[in-house]
């Protein structure tokens, strides 16, 4: 059977052959990029998808608008909007099939074979692969503890005229950094400048430890004139209430966003309207502030308790940022004292010895740095976190 | 903002326009697509969602695998297998977010910018603009009482050699017709023949009135030797069950399954597992069959009604042959004794007159029949269906 040419262009991840392995009997997982089941708040959504049948279930059973029940679309507004992004209205905002189709549709409506776009080098790696099955050549911007350098983005988007610059601003996966107030300003500036289309992918931004991280490019869109016209949001309530909802949404000018809805419309017709009317029963509900309250907390922990074992049991061999936030710590290997420097080397050694990750390499779309790794500090408790740690200082002797 | 090349190729349906004039109080619809909520078995999702969260809620909201929900998988091919397909099993098969989804990924999959493809004229019309939105050039294959005239499909497919046929052979979306036996035989023949892909849609063959429908293409390729490797299959439990879960499937050759599971993982990452979990404990309860045999008891009423209401309203005015199953009339105007012939015309009047309809012309991706326009029978009530026939004879003599 012939394929069509885009399928040439990606191939199924690397990462999906390591995820295989993890049914191994008594592997601690550091690799998976998901939140902890045990952090659910079933018993709301439950009780949440019981009113969305008992007050209408013709609606919420029945086909609805592409642009997303109404009801959800007005409460992930008014989420958006408490977060300090002002003039967010429900018709601003279109509902997706997790934040995965926003970044879909965004390729469909912007790339043209042999199109160029920038994203941060390392980013989401299904990011990379769903911009490239589009066509694009997917150029990578250097980050450092404060996020993509604006000075080498603005060369890059100089230089190569970008369709839309990629970032993940807060908490960034699998960086895990967080783009500083000033980069922001500027990044929108770019923008403006460049007559760019900004993405801002926004998973983790609820999940941060302490304190609030710098308002998001959404938020601050406003005090940069013109910006809104070239930024687009994507939101996800896959990290902060479930996955499995499969409930993202796109924030976009509105040109833009009637392509989207207009794309989404032979995509998958609509997101389910039973997931639609549940998150939106469960938003209206009031319980997310105690279930983020909930979820930073623990995983305010567990980073914590990574970060000491790190230090403690792997010394100066590892280097790294401390993230404020999100759920993962994204790790180098700096080959002190002749220790191992190849994260896909270690990888191998430390599946052997029961602890799984993701090696770094995957996550570039350029220019792969083989001495990084993303640790997931969210789905394993702080004792398996501890004995993780400790294998993976076994693995790095091996 | 410039965007992709690809939407060039498509604008927003104009159905969508005339779906806006539906708000008019007192209008009586025939225009829908979709299956009558009244009909939705709410007491059994409700049971269903409550058992997927309280026997396993870590699993039913978490990640999923994108191939689907396994349980899922199974009851969806054991569903299949039921209805005479040999040897389709849950590796066999992919959940899809709607069968949209499936157009979406076999599109994504297999056509490039040029490529042909062949479809019924008329046929489903978010079909026709999800291939186009992949470069498709799409080329329309004549349909007469009997579903596609396999004599002209198979010149069609030596004169321009398309990438896939799309077929909806059980109960047509918009035409009603059942593509008969011998047809259906020929059709896997030229698969074969051709080494063409042939895609058969599938979401109303359930829907019969008196006798099931001839079987499947996906049932009687075990007995045209090598078709089975040239066909997809669309399956939907939107029609039969619930739109608003939106839950899919197709069942493909292995490398076209896995070429599609990997271009799923860019486009949803997976289809909702609250939404597979629930209507995986539904079929396992085993309510399929009384649900379907409430449906088709009340559809085939309908469509009776309907019949009977047009033969005598409207007499020779209108010709159309009458549907075994599904949700829809295809009419074709006559034009005798000099009565109105254009069907777009005849929609304006009908607004006026209180009664909306679809006209045909949408439906087909090249030399549009004017004078046909499609009724759906599902969604009004007989004494509703009986005055919007009036309605409809008022509009044809206005």
């Amino acid at each position: 059977m012939q394929f069509a040419q885009r399928l040439d262009n990606v191939e199924t991840s690397a990462i999906r052959e390591l995820f295989k392995l993890l049914g191994k009997p008594g592997i601690i997982s550091f690799a998976g990029g998901f939140p902890d089941s045990a952090m659910f708040d079933v018993a709301g959504i439950q009780d949440a998808s019981q009113k969305a049948l008992a007050q209408d279930a013709g609606l919420a059973l029945q086909y609805g608008a592409t642009e997303g029940f109404m009801p959800l679309r007005e409460q992930l507004a008014a989420f958006t909007a408490a977060k300090g992004a002002k003039d967010v209205y429900a018709d601003n905002l279109v509902v997706t099939t997790g934040s995965q189709q926003a970044l879909d549709l965004l390729g469909k409506c912007m790339i043209s074979p042999g199109d160029k776009v920038i994203v941060e080098g390392p980013t989401f790696l299904a990011t990379i692969q769903c911009f490239r099955l589009y066509g694009a050549e997917v150029i990578s911007a250097p980050i450092d503890s404060q996020g993509v350098i604006v000075d080498e983005l603005e060369k890059l988007i100089a230089e190569h005229q970008p369709k839309l610059v990629y970032l993940i601003p807060t908490f960034g996966n699998p960086s895990g950094a967080t783009l500083s107030l000033e980069r922001r300003q500027r990044v929108l500036e770019l923008a403006v400048k460049y007559q760019t289309l900004v993405v801002e992918d926004d998973p983790y931004g609820d999940l941060y430890f302490d304190a609030p991280p710098p308002a998001s490019l959404l938020a601050l869109s406003s005090e940069v004139p013109g910006s809104r016209d070239w930024l687009a949001h994507c939101g996800s309530l896959s990290k902060v209430l479930s996955p499995g909802l499969r409930i993202g949404w796109l924030i976009a000018p509105p040109e833009l966003l009637a392509k989207a809805v207009m794309c989404k419309q032979f995509s998958d017709a609509h997101t389910s309207t039973f997931a639609q009317a549940t998150a939106a029963h469960y938003l209206l509900a009031g319980h997310m502030p105690a279930t983020l309250a909930k979820v930073r907390k623990v995983y305010a922990q567990r980073a914590q308790t990574m970060i000491a074992a790190l230090r403690s049991e792997l010394g100066d061999a590892v280097a790294f940022t401390e993230p404020q936030g999100g759920l993962f710590l994204w790790v180098r290997l700096t080959g002190a004292h002749g220790a191992l420097a190849d994260a896909n080397v270690l990888a191998k050694q430390a599946i052997a010895q029961g602890v799984a990750f993701v090696p770094g390499a995957p996550f570039f779309s350029q220019h792969p740095d083989l001495s990084t790794f993303r640790l997931s500090f969210a789905t394993a408790d702080e004792d398996k976190i501890r004995e993780g740690v400790a294998r993976l200082a076994k693995a790095l002797r091996a």
